[in-house]
């Protein structure tokens, strides 16, 4: 069962991890690895270093845990002979699907799908998630070029040599801070940090800017509504410009709140608008939810807050859903199969355990919990706020998504590391930003552990 | 335990499958469903489908069953409670590995890694695996450019925006019919089915001839040689014409033998021809396992065939390695953390399975017994091809790797579905070849089985 608090017995990383750094060193660049983690002795929100320390972990592997570690349930469907074959068989899911898949898939990821969304193809990460929604816009968008017919013996032979009409000069409109994936075609819509785009060819598809939100909200109405227009005229602006230039925009890509670079949100009039934008123009809207669906924000998607009149036409989740994977409206169903499709095209197993998380979140009314122990932490941070006003502003959040920003990086990741220290383990994301990434079992009492050790942080500060 | 024949009961898909077919195309595409399987009760080299029918898979999943359907050992490993928190707790790899990593790699991964590749990443599947060994040889070429100076300010700035010089204008070599995957990147060095690529947007990268060797290699010794001679120089024209373009070639990808653009091979003089240009013009190779490797050919490689000067500087595998990745010479490794990196960045379950199959290859001798086994279905190839001129031709192989071509798509297409439904499964690719791909643990008696059923179909056509 869980501890009751966090227990911080040497410096981090403590004397293990740096052996097996070191040993890891000689086969890969480990410059990124924080510390070793003894999986078999994390339990639910904390997680236990090879030296003995148990943090609560409030970054849970990039916000990819659903329930947090060895959760019960979880424990319970890999015990289960019925679930064995499941992991010893990995099928080429697009022509050899295991018996009733359509039903797996209803009573999971089509039991949390979003609003209006029917069709469903599973995937492997957040990338190929990524790439593969593309796609479908991409055909949808040559499709109806097409005008039902059918493609040419031209367009048949160039596609082969990479070129036009058969890999058409078509493009991807994304925003500027956003991130996606780290694959050449989620790359080349991701821009919030060098290292991950540098050295790299890249697409030279339109990039807008996304709207900055002041904070707190309630006093910068005005000037966010203004931002919100400006964004969306230079989203029009591109979108034109790229028609002009030859390379007109197939699909707007964007996170309904971005995560890497800085927990920026925007409001919903600014997705509204956005979707306004695409259906004028014919253009797929592709919402990426790898970071923000699952539960995440109290709802099962974020952009179910922005109330949008039609459903977007793309959602892409990885992460917490276990799988990757996105689901789309009909009309970017590909007519011809094989289109979208690898040698394993996601994989069942994942699946058989996203059925347990999703009973869990049902059972268990995480959803509300989430809302809750969100509100709670968003409290603390407000608090914290007020109190330390020359260290923290723009706390922001929404469930187990918060964050707030630093004046500059050093401080934020001084006080990460001393946080660490006391036992509490949080991610940074943009310039200067620390970010909170929780579990959706995360409780009111661990929110008391966080504050307790945040403010003694910035009390020393 | 597995049957001693195949067992055709209904047509295939029979009602069940049909049934299920009908029902999964309410969610996605399913034109290329063949037919639903029941995983629990497959056993070794035989699928069952979901009507009860028994079939003798010389397909295994795309080539991805390294040990065939429920193998004991791997079931073991699932069974036994030490492995399940590897399961319960994907992690992220990158900045979070499991307790003693290096040490498991030592015992997997790297036990049977290309000789002279020391450096390990982990991925997920085949295209993760070769976009982020393509970073590796971007990232090689432009350290070597810098000589060793840091990246410029604008550089940092240009490549948040997709443009020269942070994204320079790099390119790739790859080869026609050649497939490397289905993500941007890997598809743009991906030529071999149309359905892959219409459509998409793609990089104007080169493309060589790859060699189309003329049957039997013995009779057509010269052809072959001048067949090599003639690729060989276009690849250099390529590379030359690239860099007078301003697109230099960084990497030059080649799949050891073409799989999907219809079991092409070449000889080992043209791939150390290969390697000579690329060394002379300081480019990278990268040979893609992805397919070949893992023991399918009777050695670990199939580039250990082509006695190669010095080891290509990057190989890629998924499939029957379970996990993807890619082995890569010190040169390649990033000097900056985070440069290869995703959330999952694997999957360390994938390779607790793994020792599992790389004990069973050991101590079974699958490599041996994959030589014999294949050696034993090419004679029986080439007696059919001997028998059926008029039918058959090219026939050709390696350990469990083995096609032979058709006139066309159309007779091939037929025989192969009469011979699934005398309960023998088999594959096909490029345009008219059928293709083999056993797992290892294939032995005579189930080659005589498909030699019993091949040559039935063959007097009856
Ligand atoms: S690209 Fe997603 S698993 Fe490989």
């Amino acid at each position: 069962t869980e501890p009751n608090s966090p227990t911080v017995k040497t410096s981090i990383p403590g004397p293990k991890s740096i052996a097996m750094k070191r040993d890891l060193d000689l086969i890969q660049n480990t410059d990124v690895v924080q510390f070793f983690v003894d999986y078999d002795r994390s339990v639910g929100n904390y997680i236990r270093d090879v030296d003995g320390n148990v943090l609560l972990d409030l970054f849970t592997q990039i916000a990819s845990l659903p329930l947090g570690y060895n959760h019960p349930r979880i424990l319970e469907v890999l015990k289960d002979p019925a679930n064995i074959s499941a992991f010893a068989n990995r099928p080429a899911l697009g022509i050899y699907p295991p018996t009733e898949f359509a039903k797996l898939l209803s009573e999971t990821l089509l039991s949390v799908a979003p609003q209006g969304l029917t069709q469903l193809q599973t995937m492997a990460c957040g990338a190929c998630s990524v790439e593969h929604a593309l796609k479908g816009a991409f055909m949808a968008y040559r499709r109806r070029e097409r005008g039902g017919s059918a493609p040419t013996q031209q367009e048949i032979d160039t596609c082969l040599m990479n070129t036009p009409p058969g890999c058409p000069k078509l493009s991807v409109l994304s925003f500027k801070n956003a991130f996606h994936g780290r694959t050449m075609g989620a790359l080349a819509l991701s821009h919030s940090k060098w290292f991950h785009n540098l050295d790299f060819p890249a697409f030279n598809w339109p990039i807008a800017t996304f709207p900055t939100l002041k904070y707190p909200l309630e006093e910068f109405y005005k000037e966010n509504i203004a931002e919100d227009a400006r964004c969306l005229a230079e989203v029009e602006d591109k979108i034109e410009s790229a028609k002009k230039a030859g390379q007109p925009v197939a699909c707007v890509a964007s996170e309904p709140m971005q995560c890497e670079g800085g927990d920026r949100y925007a409001s919903p009039q600014f997705f509204q608008g956005l979707q306004d934008i695409c259906q004028k123009n014919g253009i797929a809207l592709l919402l990426d939810e790898v970071q923000t669906g699952a539960g995440a924000t109290g709802k099962f998607w974020l952009h179910e807050y922005f109330h949008l009149r039609d459903p977007p036409n793309l959602v892409t989740f990885a992460k917490k859903m276990l799988t990757g994977g996105f689901y789309y409206t009909p009309d970017m169903r590909p007519t011809e199969g094989g289109r979208i499709f690898n040698t394993w095209s996601g994989d069942p197993s994942k699946v058989v355990v996203l059925k347990a998380v999703l009973g869990v979140i049902k059972d268990e009314s995480l959803l509300a919990r989430t809302t809750d122990t969100g509100n709670y932490l968003m409290k603390s941070l407000m608090d914290a706020q007020e109190k330390y006003p020359h260290l923290l502003s723009n706390a922001r959040g929404l469930g187990s998504l918060a964050a707030v920003d630093f004046p500059a990086a050093a401080p934020r990741d001084n006080l990460v590391e001393r946080l660490r220290s006391l036992g509490v383990h949080v991610g940074v994301c943009g310039t200067s930003s620390m970010r909170l990434r929780s579990t959706l079992t995360l409780e009111r009492k661990h929110v008391d552990i966080f504050a307790d050790r945040f403010n003694t942080v910035l009390r020393d500060t």
